[in-house]
């Protein structure tokens, strides 16, 4: 494989995670070890920066600030939700790629965005345009394939876990066999983020909460949930219910679409279940359910990172690097889980055209046979995942977030319009 | 002062916070430095528990449980919101005393569980039982009187306030001045809570979020907050709002109750208020506003205490087993601020008579002129507050919190009905 030297391109897309700057940071100290990558820029809010020419200097920021992206939440490059369409929109990446010299190109997001680092690759092959393109996992949905688990998941379980323990102690103060408290987490078509509540219970603790998860993969009965709240009020002193927010009915239809919600295309958005239940079940046990709904601060919580998900996130940023100078392009970095007890991970490589339109559904055989809580096959993909924590910054009471300086590169092309 | 001896009672009253177990860890540790104080015992949820002699006793503990109080959150002893009323229940109380010779009542509650403590106070002295009773205060709504400030509030907004530069990292990366998200807090009559979540915004970093903050005691009116919005996204890429759940239109009456809710009395209870400011930004300016409520996560988030309100509820619990050695009754501790402008804190004491009904409001000469912000005399009040992290123990990648044994002592009288 000959050498290829030229610039690297690294652009962030789609819904930030605690760990997408981990990645990110990997990435950019990765690429100061080869002398083929002569600049590393960072690409603005995605593929919208890229088509806008709108580049910074990655190279520029100091080693504190690329240090601080390992504990910083957000996405420090910006992202964003479009998806290269046009035939024009192409031309304008290559165009732009050609400018700057670029021959690296690293696209941090889940699924869509994979899509895009794909035809990319591809367009540059059938091009004689001579580009690695490497694309790299995040999303706390955890529904990419080929990876055994996505950077940003550990994080969120850990957050959604440690605050079912938190409520725990609270509950467990005030109720009197009368308590029910409903946490509603993210995960608009799957359960695995209300899956990663379970492991708030400790091994062989059947008191432990969450008394209760509502996954969207099990069909939701309002009269089953009644007498599930029953079962659990006659044993405990509360009951502690989580929720996914893209909870279904055995139609397949949301029971609960996000107040003042939809997509603007006619589609429901799901959200606001904590309240549907607690409707359900205060109308019929006449009980006050409390209810709380962490929104987006789940995938924001820098103070509940995971030290094993922001190390992986931090490798992935590596291995991309290292493959695309390994002369490896049209591939996404996975991480592999080793086949011994012992949890070990390990990165690999899978062609983009296979991740890009991949969905991986939580395994039903990972639920327990209740339909409301999982199994122990579930505790032990999980339950690794959260191992370890990492030490934010305090200044003057509160966290410290690292933020770019983002010295800007210099445009060489007119201005694009991006629609 | 005639040495007193006999045993201490200790109990735990009302909402929970991430400090009301250290308080309780102070008054242990403080009693057993006193001989003539023989049995150390909890009362299990408040004054009911008294009633129906549920004691626990608290020496019995491992130190190391005592010292892990200190970051458990929740009430370890339980706590009620029940109120002696009846005369009978009075005088059950005294015979609950007298059977177990509890010369020493602490009463760890807000406002109206120190009433309570002031008529035990008050009925011993008329009917010449040697008791002391002192009462300590937490809540995170501040709003006790006679004390600067309540243990348990420190923490509640440094949980907020680090919330809100966490989804400004998130927030900072996808809006492209377009975006509103919505953060609603706790705070049913008073905006302390939310007033809080200023101390996000670092001095003189006027961009910063929170950027709007709705309060209770500002009149709201949708169409100002319309214009407030579109003020701040013509110049910021993102608009964060933080609304208190008691917001009330210019009549006073809650703008948004929560879904479903009452008190039982015909009393509306506030809440929704952040989906409510939603669907009024949705409607007029077709924004899709993104919203989370914390809701009880609030109150129980240990891994975000404050080192400063931590120790201060510690040191308030050991105050009021000194301020009964020394011979005082019928007052409660309150937290008194030094007037250097270095902060310090030291413990002073009210008759409860006085604190039992008081409602410290948020002063109004600390939310600035634009009504949407806190000026600098909040920021010099509450900053101090949250100073400090408290390290919890992390096992197998979650918080480990502590529990009582909870040995029980020996019932002496006949059951007791409390209705």
């Amino acid at each position: 494989m000959a050498e290829l030297t030229g610039n690297c391109l690294i652009a962030q897309s789609g819904g930030p995670t605690c760990v997408i700057n981990s990645t990110l940071a990997g990435a950019v100290t990765e690429a100061l070890n080869y002398e083929c990558i002569e600049e590393i820029y960072g690409g603005l809010n995605g593929v919208v920066g890229i088509l806008n020419e709108e580049f910074v200097d990655l190279a520029a920021e100091s080693q504190q600030t690329i240090r601080g992206l390992r504990h910083t939440p957000g996405a420090a490059l910006g992202t964003c939700r479009y998806k290269l369409k046009k035939q024009q929109d192409y031309e304008r990446f290559f165009d732009v790629f050609r400018a700057h010299n670029i021959r690296y190109f690293f696209y941090i997001g889940a699924g869509e965005c994979q899509e895009t680092a794909g035809n990319v690759s591809k367009l540059a092959e059938e091009n004689g345009y001579d580009l690695r393109v490497i694309g790299i996992p995040k999303t706390i949905d955890n529904d990419m394939v080929h990876t055994d688990h996505c950077p940003g998941y550990g994080s969120v379980i850990k957050h959604v876990s440690t605050t079912v323990r938190e409520i725990a102690c609270d509950n467990e103060a005030t109720g009197q066999g009368d308590l029910v408290s409903i946490l509603e987490v993210m995960g608009q078509s799957s359960g695995w983020i209300a899956a990663g509540a379970s492991l708030a219970k400790g091994r062989d603790r059947p008191h432990d909460p969450p008394h209760l998860i509502y996954l969207p993969e099990v069909a939701f009965a309002p009269e089953k949930m009644i007498e599930d709240v029953q079962r659990v009020l006659r044993r405990e002193k509360y009951c502690l219910i989580v929720v996914g927010e893209g909870l279904v009915d055995k139609d397949g239809n949301y029971v609960s679409v996000a107040p003042g919600a939809g997509d603007g295309f006619g589609h429901p958005v799901a959200g606001g279940t904590g309240e549907y239940l607690k409707r359900i079940l205060d109308e019929n046990l006449g009980l006050k359910a409390r209810t709380a709904r962490l929104g987006y601060t789940q995938r924001a919580a820098a103070t509940h990172t995971s030290r094993t998900d922001g190390d992986e996130a931090y490798l992935a940023g590596q291995a991309a690097v290292r493959a695309a100078i390994n002369g490896e392009t049209g591939k996404m970095v996975t991480l592999l889980r080793g086949d011994s007890d012992q949890y070990s991970c390990e990165t690999g490589l899978a062609p983009l055209s296979e991740v890009a339109n991949g969905v991986k559904a939580l395994p039903v055989d990972w639920i327990h046979e209740d339909g409301v809580s999982m199994n122990h096959q579930f505790y032990k993909y999980a339950h690794p995942l959260i191992q370890g924590e990492v030490a934010v910054p305090y200044d003057s009471g509160l966290p410290v977030f690292a933020h770019l300086k983002k010295e800007k590169v210099k445009k060489r092309l007119e201005a694009y319009s991006v629609e």
